[in-house]
C-alpha cells in the first residue's frame, strides 16, 4: 500500500480543440478518477490554462485525493510541441496558441512537474504501453476523427523529428487530383478518409438523390450527425452509407500501406472516433486494402489493429509520460 | 603515414541489378581506386558473388594495393537486407536472390569482414557522412532512377524498421487513380515520377503527335534514350520535354512534402540518375512544390538539396559503413 501523503499518482490530460479530458491514474496505470470540460478556446490562452487547472483538480477530487498525492502530470496538445521546453509551438485549431509555455504555466498553477507532448504522439504512447504492453518497438498510430492525426514510436520511443511535427500523416497526399483539403492542397489523406470527408460525401450523395436512413433518423439537413449514426444506419441495412464508409476504409487502407512502406513498423494501430464507432464495419476492409497496396516484404507479419482504448488513449498516454518522467 | 602492410583501407561496393561498382577508400574517405562490372544477374547468385569478388579485387589492384591492406568491406544490395546476419532477404530485380547469406559468402571469398545494407540506405549514409558531414540527425534520401528508392537516417543512424524495408518510398501511393505501377497498384510515387514514368509519358506524347527534338536526336523509336538526352533537348528549347520533366518534378515535390509531413526530417537529399542529369531543371520546381504541399510548421527550416555524389553515393556509403564497423 502507498504511504498516506506520498505522491503515488499521476494525472493525464488530453487537451483538444473542443474538450479537455483528465484522468487520475494509480501505480498500476488504472484510471481512478476522470473529469471533462469544454475547452472554450475562443476565450483565449489564459482561460484555457485555467480550465485545464480546474479539470485536473476535478479528476483528483473525484478520486478523493489531493494534488499533494500527485507526482506529475502529462498533457497532450493538438499541435507541434517542443517536449524539452514544454512549449506548444502552434496548435492550428486553437486561437492564439503560438509559442505557449504550457509546462511552465501549468507547473505554476498546479505545483507538480508537467510534461507536454503532441496529442497523437501521446495517444500512440498510451496504446503502446497500456494495450500493446510495450512489446513492439516500432509502431504507427493513426487517429481518424474530424481530421487524421498520427504518432510514431521508433526504437521503443516517441519520435517527433526536426520540427517536432513527425507523424503529420493527415496531410500526406494520396490522391493528387482528389477533393480539396482544409490545408489548401488536394487529396490529402484526411480530405478523403476523415469523418469530415465521409460526412461531405454523404451530404453530396443526398443532394444527388441518394436514399439513406440517415435523413429519417436526423432530418434532411442531418443535424448533429455523428459517426455512431453511420453504424446504426449500416446495421439497419443502409446501402448508401455502407458504400461511403467502405470507400473511406479503402482510403485508410491505402494510407496504412503508404506508412508501412515508408516507415516499416511492426504494428499499425488505428483509433479515433471514426474507428471507435465503425471498427466492425471498417477494419477488415482497411486490412485487406493495406495488404493489397503495401509491398509484400514490407507488410509481412505487420499487425494492423484497432485500439480498444478509445477516447481514453490520450489521458492514458499522458499518464504514461508523467509516470516515465517522474520515476 | 600508415604502416606498410597494415589494413588501413576499406572497400565500398554498390550492387545493382545491372552493374556492380566498387571503390577502394583511404582513411580520409577518399576513393583511390574504382572498378565496374556488369551484374549479369541472370547467370545466378553464385556467379554474381564471383563477379563482386572480381570487381572488388579490380578496385584494390587499380590502387596498387592488396586485399591484405583492406580492413573491411561494405556493400549495398538492391532489396531488403538483414544487417545483423548480412542476408539479402529478397531483391526484386535480381533473379534467385532470396535469403542469400551475402556477408558469409563474400567473407569466404575475400577474407575480410563484410557488412551488408540496403542500397538506398547505404547511399543516404554516404551522403550524410561524406556530403552533410554527419551534421543533420534526421535525413530522408530519395533516389530517382528507373524506380524510386529511399533511405532514412533517424537520430543520426540508419533506420530500417521491423522488416528491414523502411524507406520503400517508391510505392507510396500519391495518385490513387493514376497510372499503373510495376507492383500492380495505381499511382505509386515511382509510377508518376521515375525515369520510367517520364519516358512513358514522352513516348505516349509522341504517339499523340507531340513534336520533340528527341526523335531527331535518337530516331522515332527513341532507342537508347537516357536522362541526359532530356537535358540536352530542354537546353535546345524542347518545350514538350520541358513540360514532361516539370510535371515529374512536381510529383517529386509532392513526394518530398509527404515524407516531410510524415517523418519530420531536417534534410531531404535527392539523388539518382534523373536528379544527377536534370537537377538544374528540376530542383527549383521540386522545392517550390514541396513547400506548397507540406504543412508550414513541418517544412520550416528543412533543407531540400541535390546530392553531388552522383553514382558514387553507393560506394561511398558502403565504405562509411565498413569504416564504422571495423573501427
Amino acid at each position: 500500500m502507498p504511504e498516506a501523503g506520498k505522491a503515488e499518482y499521476v494525472v493525464g490530460v488530453d487537451l483538444g480543440g473542443t474538450k479537455i479530458l483528465s484522468g487520475l491514474f494509480n501505480n498500476s496505470l488504472e484510471c481512478i478518477g476522470t473529469a471533462k470540460l469544454s475547452t472554450k478556446a475562443q476565450r483565449g490562452v489564459e482561460s484555457v490554462i485555467e480550465r485545464i487547472d480546474r479539470c485536473v483538480r476535478d479528476a483528483v477530487d473525484e478520486a478523493d485525493l489531493s494534488m499533494k498525492q500527485v507526482a506529475g502530470l502529462g498533457i497532450g496538445a493538438p499541435g507541434a510541441v517542443d517536449f524539452k521546453s514544454g512549449t506548444v509551438i502552434f496548435a492550428p485549431n486553437m486561437e492564439g496558441w503560438k509559442d505557449v509555455p504550457l509546462k511552465k504555466e501549468l507547473e505554476k498553477h498546479l505545483g507538480v512537474p508537467v510534461f507536454v507532448e503532441n496529442d497523437a504522439n501521446i495517444a500512440v504512447l498510451g496504446v503502446q504501453v497500456a494495450e500493446l504492453k510495450s512489446k513492439p518497438q516500432d509502431v504507427v498510430g493513426i487517429f481518424v476523427g474530424t481530421g487524421i492525426g498520427g504518432g510514431l514510436i521508433v526504437h521503443g520511443e516517441l519520435y517527433s523529428g526536426f520540427n517536432h511535427t513527425a507523424g503529420e500523416i493527415g496531410h500526406m497526399v494520396v490522391d493528387v487530383n482528389g477533393p480539396k483539403c482544409g490545408c489548401g492542397n488536394k487529396g490529402c489523406f484526411e480530405a478523403v478518409a476523415s469523418r469530415t470527408a465521409i460526412f461531405q460525401r454523404i451530404k453530396a450523395g443526398i443532394k444527388d438523390g441518394e436514399k439513406t436512413l440517415l435523413t429519417e433518423m436526423l432530418g434532411d439537413s442531418l443535424e448533429d450527425l455523428r459517426s455512431g449514426d453511420l453504424r446504426k444506419a449500416i446495421r439497419r441495412g443502409d446501402k448508401f452509407v455502407s458504400k461511403v464508409v467502405e470507400q473511406a476504409a479503402e482510403y485508410i487502407g491505402i494510407g496504412v500501406a503508404n506508412l508501412v512502406n515508408v516507415l516499416g513498423p511492426e504494428v499499425v494501430v488505428l483509433g479515433g472516433g471514426v474507428i471507435e464507432a465503425l471498427s466492425d464495419e471498417m477494419m477488415s476492409v482497411i486490412t485487406k486494402t493495406a495488404k493489397e497496396h503495401a509491398m509484400p516484404g514490407t507488410i509481412k507479419g505487420v499487425e494492423i489493429v484497432a485500439s480498444k482504448l478509445g477516447d481514453s488513449a490520450g489521458i492514458t498516454g499522458a499518464a504514461v509520460l508523467a509516470r516515465k518522467e517522474t520515476k
